[in-house]
């Protein structure tokens, strides 16, 4: 599978008083790479949510940031399943400069398969293809 | 009814790169300051929310901004209700410098009454006596 | 002056436990209808700030909420300029959904025009143009 | 050295459509037990920035996510330093429900010294004691 690659620009809001992206913006920059990557796979995050009841809670993430982020630079994010069974999915992030490739960041999140009730289920077999699952 | 007051310290994460708090930041101060007032009178907003299923939906909100707030500032909100009636409440808010006593901003937000499923309707009588509003 | 239009969707991150967008966040999005109102004008916001040292500081803000936004959502946000004079500039703003063009809000943030070190000046003549200043 | 244990509360903000706390807002949370720790150790993180122009600029960070926090749950932050060298600072981080002593997550992140045009550099000697680092 190619990764998605979804891009936007840094919005003021981001920034700190040290001039560049706050840390924790780079995890929600790596959600919209995963519902963007969802969408290319010909499924919606919200209605996997939402009709189905299933839930990806994060239990792990990680992020190595390499270079600093400013104010209306263009964000290029490459996503891509990098591990999945039914009960457990992991992505994996690549985040770099639209204008220069300088890559800005690496990671990944790991995601727990809930129920609405937050109890661990399996993927219905309906998502196994768009996560590489055999049946 | 004297107003509410909440102390807290501003977030590095609350700063944007003009070395000050990002604009959109004291909205999220004065939820602090509503949530802490209805603690006050003796009802949890959680419980509100969770058990009563009333939503305080905000309908309009206004903010002047007099005098910015960094980095580790100790910010104090004073809420109170300025008007209220069973479908429709208005909260004040003066954010101020704990240090100096400065005055860094003073707002409104206006809030419907909601049940779960966003339809309006009428506060509570259980919740009258909070907001002044007689039987 | 035609409004600028900018799109966009809501991020999971921007939802709140109500299931719809959290209220600041709209404040965050009239920012970004700003930024790109300035590049609509050949100007760059943040060459504004970087290069000329002027700041467009928030003074007032307001909005009005008329239906929620939720998460995947297409926003947009239509931006333009209410009033201007050398030392203030109001921006307006509407907020729709893309799909059906339902108004989702409306508001303004008045700016002052600051320096680097915050004190209040004017507004360089070269910007008196894309604010519709006569010299 | 003990580590520092920091207390506030879930600001609605903070929660998502899952009806949780939003996995970026513990990243939040770990930078204000840091930002504790280090008034702790007499020092404050403002003034070794703004005075001494140091900056610790994140590198890497990790969190493990056990159990959801709710809106006005009341949170304890446990920080610590788990390593040090005049280049690199690595902080740990334990999360919990103050209620219940619940574990919700553990984490670290891991900084580089910079300066104010974002070298790196070494830590003055005058922080070398409060990270625990010999002359």
């Amino acid at each position: 599978m190619t990764p998605n690659e979804t891009r936007f620009r840094v919005r003021y809001a981001e920034t700190d008083q040290m001039g560049v992206v706050y840390y924790s913006n780079y995890l929600v920059w790596m959600e919209i790479g995963r519902v963007e990557w969802c969408k290319q796979q010909g499924c919606s995050y919200r209605e996997m949510e939402g009709e189905d009841g299933i839930l990806l809670a994060v239990a792990e993430c990680q992020c190595r940031y390499l270079a600093p982020a400013r104010f209306d630079d263009e964000i290029v994010v490459k996503t891509w399943v990098e591990q999945a069974n039914p009960r457990l999915v992991t992505f994996a992030y690549d985040l770099q400069l639209a204008a220069s490739n300088r890559k800005l960041a690496s990671g990944f999140t790991r995601h727990l398969i809930l129920d609405r009730e937050f109890r661990r289920t399996r993927l219905p077999k309906k998502y196994f293809p768009m996560f590489g699952l055999g049946s």
